[in-house]
């Protein structure tokens, strides 16, 4: 365990600017997003354990359920559940793609976790899944995580016109392909080692990030009915927090230590990774990390400042998490 | 390169029994199957190349290119076109998920060959995709494959009704997930050097390679503007040449020569791996391959002859296949 950087390793204070906290804060009507966080994850929670019953062939269902219900902050489909009550649905109209957007996150960590990619031996404090069920299973629940995934959309999103179901279809599809999260996977693993841009690293973290979280937020807002102008605030809201989520995962990763990370620290720096501090310095990028943040707020004013409530919070905890 | 059983292996006749080959030939009309077969191949392949420009990142798009314009018979897709002509539709209504299918079809064989899985360096005559371009971007490649499936069907599938759609890629999703496709290949990777039973190679044949087959020609059926009764009628007859493209390809592989087949003969046999003459006996599997033939071929008995003879024309060629 190692700290990096001890100095600011204690401190606890937010990462971003004051100014951006202030933004998020001073417009967020009285509610507990912490008791918000806590109710929308345990309802995540239930529909993803329904989701895959454990049922034969036994080994597929367990690693698929080994990983997807190993805990996790469910940023994603809590985004896409607050999305589409922004405009107006309600938690079951966007709950099956909610479900998919966690299944294709899922996916995305196992494979990248296979010894042919990153070869990581631990995930959220536990064994990878192919360490636990080998890579050819692990390779498989990935590939039966994904179809799951649209298989749940197509059969469980019931009282939403169809049209609206093909639309998210096909936001979720363009968001993990070719031209989405494996584009960012593909330049990130052909950048290892080579010095990048700053406009470089943005398009890996905007690919292997930001595209997610956006078609989570686009689909919540499109399977509850919202308008085009609504969809595309949300998708600009998302973009913003996506970026954000990396920019501080950079920051986290140099100035805090693993026991507070629960994983391993320093891992960019020791690995000479590009990130946020080491192109633009710790400074500038706590300054950028609040610019996003306003950015991501900015986006809210459009909506009733009630109902968006739970996204002016998920941008103000996602800008001041400390792990 | 062995010849296993030379007797048979220069036996170019019918590998099933002659009454089935009468049965799939007495009631088709005049039609040229090769013209036809040729036709749709070279529209299908021209429609694969569109799907995918080679466009940045240029890495990954060169693999997913690779091994989906590498050939191949383009069985799947074909099958697809002519289900939906047969309820009524025409090719550009199918072409999206027919293209689809193929696309996830790919995606397996990519994922098959990896060294974690069949560990196989040649596929159709050309080195396998992670050996050109490395592991780690053949599981991207395949990941980015699958995805491009569904965004395919949801963007390009025109004067639809979207409710069609919504029901095609719940069936198109179904047939490769943990109770398809992927059902199929992890239980014949945990039978590896295991004793099994007729059932059990029935469960992974029909899982690995019937499902797919199913919802090609069930999705067709859909997109098409079938009835109800249609589409049962495709699904039927194709679960049973999907089990028969399977008998087929295991007596092949006892009866030919690697160079008749293009790829290495009496592989199952060194590899003690289980197959229906393994466990038939031979006369037997032939048998059998004549009943799936003729059961697939009385389902079209509810359609027009005229219409339905290229799927009657594809089940005596899938039967009497030499390679």
């Amino acid at each position: 365990m190692t700290k990096t950087h001890p100095t600011n390793a204690t401190n606890n204070s937010s990462i971003i600017a004051p100014a951006a906290t202030t933004a998020t804060t001073r417009k967020i009507p009285s509610f507990s997003f912490e008791a918000y966080l806590s109710e929308k994850a345990d309802k995540v929670n239930r529909a993803l354990d329904e989701a895959i019953p454990l049922q034969k062939p036994m080994k597929i269902h367990q690693a698929m359920r080994y990983s997807l219900l190993a805990g996790g902050k469910r940023v994603r489909p809590i985004l896409c559940l607050a999305a589409c009550s922004l405009v107006g649905g309600d938690d079951a109209t966007a709950m099956p793609i909610a479900c998919a957007v966690e299944m294709i996150h899922t996916m995305s960590l196992i494979h990248d976790d296979l010894p042919c990619m990153d070869n990581d031996d631990l995930r959220r404090g536990r064994p990878t899944n192919h360490k636990v069920f080998g890579e050819d299973t692990a390779v498989l629940a990935g590939d039966a995580l994904l179809s799951l995934a649209f298989n749940h959309v197509a059969e469980k999103t019931k009282n939403v016109e169809h049209c609206r179901v093909v639309r998210a279809i096909a936001e979720l599809a363009l968001a993990i392909g070719s031209e989405g999260l494996v584009a960012g996977q593909i330049v990130d693993l052909d950048s290892e080692g080579e010095k990048i841009s700053l406009n470089e690293l943005e398009y890996i973290h905007v690919h292997k990030t930001s595209m997610l979280l956006e078609a989570a937020a686009v689909c919540g807002g499109i399977l509850g009915g919202g308008e085009s102008t609504e969809v595309e605030s949300l998708r600009k809201y998302a973009r913003c927090i996506g970026l954000l989520f990396q920019v501080v995962d950079d920051i986290l990763d140099v100035t805090k230590s693993s026991e507070q990370l629960g994983k391993t620290a320093g891992k960019d720096l020791a690995t000479e990774k590009a990130t946020y501090p080491r192109l633009m310095g710790l400074a500038k990028a706590r300054e950028f990390a609040g610019e996003l943040a306003r950015k991501a707020v900015d986006e809210l004013s459009h909506f009733d400042a009630l109902k968006a409530a739970p996204l002016y919070h998920l941008a103000g905890y996602l800008a001041t998490r400390q792990n």
